[in-house]
């Protein structure tokens, strides 16, 4: 392994996640944090912590010269760039590549050529791998919204050709919506991400998010690591997410995999990565995008088939073949993950504050996994992602990892913030959710306003 | 599943464990205490819990009629064993037989037949499987002690014919040891056992302890879910124990599947069970023991094959078959056991006292599996086995495992009373150890007394 010390340029739940893998593989580990996260415990844990500016991230977390700055002053060979953030911006990956050091994911070319997501879709349909019906290119003008729809009917979705994270995505029900989404979505390229083309997809009738786990090296192979189902979304973000998937059974996994290995060996794919598809009311998939990272719900994928993504991930980016083939790859049980925010259980707003009290499940006779960045009086800023931890627990059937699950939830005492426990829960115990009768429009069914009664916080928010 | 109400007649971690397995199976839990335990937080979580009696085991948890009133005062329809105390007492299951409840174990003739450690020696031998070197059949006087020594030689192990759980062993290593020895076996025999009946096996060369967990049921079903090597041993009791062994080969393992099922069902045996093996320094397996029951060290078992053993046992006293067949069961990375008690970590005298602060560990980004009774103000009482708790870590290698259980153990925070964390962070350590080069003398290598320093508790006993 040629990787002596990483430097990990994020923040939250994920630091720890990664220097837990750098501990264990003896490679030393740089933090860095902005003026709001200068408490993070995990701070104390990395070999060395360097400031890298104010709490705003544009300033911060987005700023690739002060990363790069703490990249030289101390010395790390190689960047771990998590999720979100720069973690898929090809300039940050050059930029760290310049410098000399190791980025962990794909090659800067590669990031530069997918973050298109009309690309991607190019790729796809070259494969003969099915894409979301729709454009292959980008659109300019709003009248070819009108000619789409006039041929292929409404709705329709119009998505930022390189929006990603949940943000860029509008549904248009009828004509009226067209000039006001695609005025909206423009701006929010331009100004989010630089980049105001979009592309249009007919709306897929109740779909379920499922995305394919893969890892693939310099050397022409790649292996997919089973599926995970998301389905369970609010504003296009997930919150519950588990593998297998109820719904996927041995041939289309077979299909999905052969699809992901041939778009990702088409792309020139290096790294771990995550293939989107969505899958139909009808049983038909969909290549929607790539993720070309760490995903949040990696867990899940970790806990059925004991390999560890993140140490993947070094080993990769170090020049190391993946040594084992799609073969090796067994799948034991089921695993799912809740997503615990900083949020109102009812309208998921942000609720941002200072963790007053703290008490971690322990699960008597059974394992359980707890991802997080929390400690008693850490404070909750408002300028992040509101992550707050992520529970995943693992059972023989998918019944069983779902009552560890719940079992877990109800036993994490956070106290002094509000979070989504309490919807979390109200998921885990839904009669549909429990037969896997979900699509991505499942959370609208809960009616969380007239449920307000049932997401009170099960612990004082103070 | 006929079991819908279950006595589980133990006490300390075992509890909370089976009570878990009940919540999952929607079968309802009585507990029984006796006074010393009315503190234990595990009965606000059963169903029901009856007190049965005073401090001393002998009046409570090993009152056989204590117990059979409590069953029939709740109603309970099966009666879970646990491990130690009544839990292969032929009589107690014949009892619980009797009343019309089902025993959660092999049933009461089995029991009985193969409590004899000698008619279990025998059985082997007809079954072609082999046995340690030794007599097959008791003896009586010491004479037979010298004839054997003067035929085989010095050193030999005197054992009493039904003892258990690491008492009635002694170790003579020449002549003018025998008597002594073979006094205080009888005495010991017809003391703890009512039994004083010996036997004599020549001693293995550096053993290392390896034992294979099965499960059996009434249809002449029997799987083997894997060894676990338990070498680290104090006083013939296990301290680390894990899953796979570091040397046993995958020939080997099939070897002594093949044997433990010839051994099972030569028995008759139903329910779980472990076959004990000794293997030699220069590579001989040799059946020891069996165990008929639950073994403490079984999460690592599960933790590897993804089974509940709990469940298993459960199903299979209800008459059921089992479900899987020995391809079914498949193995994935490494788990390893530490037990925590409380004793003094270089002297291994039990320390009772109260638990005046507890945290347990966290593991950020790895799943991790804690069986415990412990919460803050426990009292930790002298009258009965001071196991405080059994951490369990998985990791997809040994090396792995080793240091996550490392980890946890030293972010595991007891204050108030001694535990042995201290001497489980040693061997942990240990160079030898994490090469697996152990054998059941491992424990006297470290020379704790001279190393007294570097076993000082972690946190303060008050």
């Amino acid at each position: 392994m040629v990787i002596k010390k990483l430097l990990i340029a994020n923040r939250g739940e994920i630091v720890p996640r990664v220097m837990r893998a750098c501990r264990e593989l003896g490679i030393k580990t740089v933090a860095v944090y902005s003026d709001a996260d200068r408490g993070m415990s995990y701070l104390n844990e990395a070999d060395e912590a360097y400031n890298i500016g104010p709490a705003n991230p544009l300033k911060s977390y987005l700023n690739i010269d002060a990363i790069i700055n703490a990249l030289k002053a101390s010395g790390a060979d190689a960047v771990h760039p998590g999720y979100g953030f720069l973690s898929e911006n090809a300039l940050f990956a050059e930029t760290v590549s310049a410098s000399g050091a190791t980025w962990v994911g794909p090659p800067p070319p590669v990031l530069k050529a997918i973050d298109s997501k009309c690309f991607c879709r190019k790729i796809a349909t070259d494969a003969g791998v099915p894409v979301v019906p729709g454009t292959i290119n980008t659109i300019n003008e709003v009248n070819e919204v009108y000619q789409f729809a006039a041929r292929y009917g409404y709705p329709i979705v119009l998505k930022l050709d390189k929006g990603g994270g949940g943000k860029g995505i509008e549904l248009v029900k009828e004509e009226s919506q067209v000039k006001g989404a695609f005025e909206r979505l423009s701006r929010i390229g331009l100004m989010a991400f630089g980049h105001p083309e979009c592309y249009i997809e007919k709306e897929v009738n109740s779909p379920r998010h499922i995305e394919i786990q893969f890892l693939a090296d310099k050397y022409g192979n790649c292996i997919c690591l089973g599926e995970r189902e998301c389905s369970v979304q609010r504003r296009y973000q997930k919150i519950i997410e588990e593998s297998p998937s109820p719904v996927v059974n041995e041939n289309e996994r077979k299909r999905l995999f052969d699809y992901t290995r041939q778009l990702a060996l088409a792309m020139g794919y290096e790294g771990a990565g995550t293939m989107e598809f969505l899958r139909s009311a009808d049983g038909h998939f969909y290549f929607m995008e790539i993720n070309a990272r760490l995903q949040v719900e990696h867990p899940v994928t970790e806990l059925i088939t004991g390999i560890d993504i993140v140490k993947k991930q070094l080993s990769i980016a170090a020049g190391e073949k993946i040594a084992i083939g799609q073969e090796d790859v067994t799948f034991q049980g089921h695993a799912i993950e809740a997503r615990v925010y900083a949020e109102d259980p009812v309208t998921f707003c942000p609720s941002p504050g200072t963790v007053k009290k703290l008490s971690f499940p322990v699960m008597n006779g059974n394992a359980l996994r707890i991802d997080h960045a929390l400690e008693e009086g850490v404070a909750v800023p408002p300028y992040y992602d509101p992550l707050l931890a992520k529970v995943i627990a693992w059972g023989a059937t998918r019944r069983e990892a779902i009552e560890r699950l719940r079992d877990a939830l109800a036993g994490f005492g956070i106290e002094g913030i509000k979070t989504t426990i309490p919807v979390n829960l109200l998921i885990l115990n839904n009669e549909k959710f429990v037969l896997g009768e979900i699509d991505t429009g499942f959370i609208e069914t809960l009616n969380l306003k007239e449920n307000k009664d049932l997401l009170k916080p099960l612990w004082p928010c103070l």
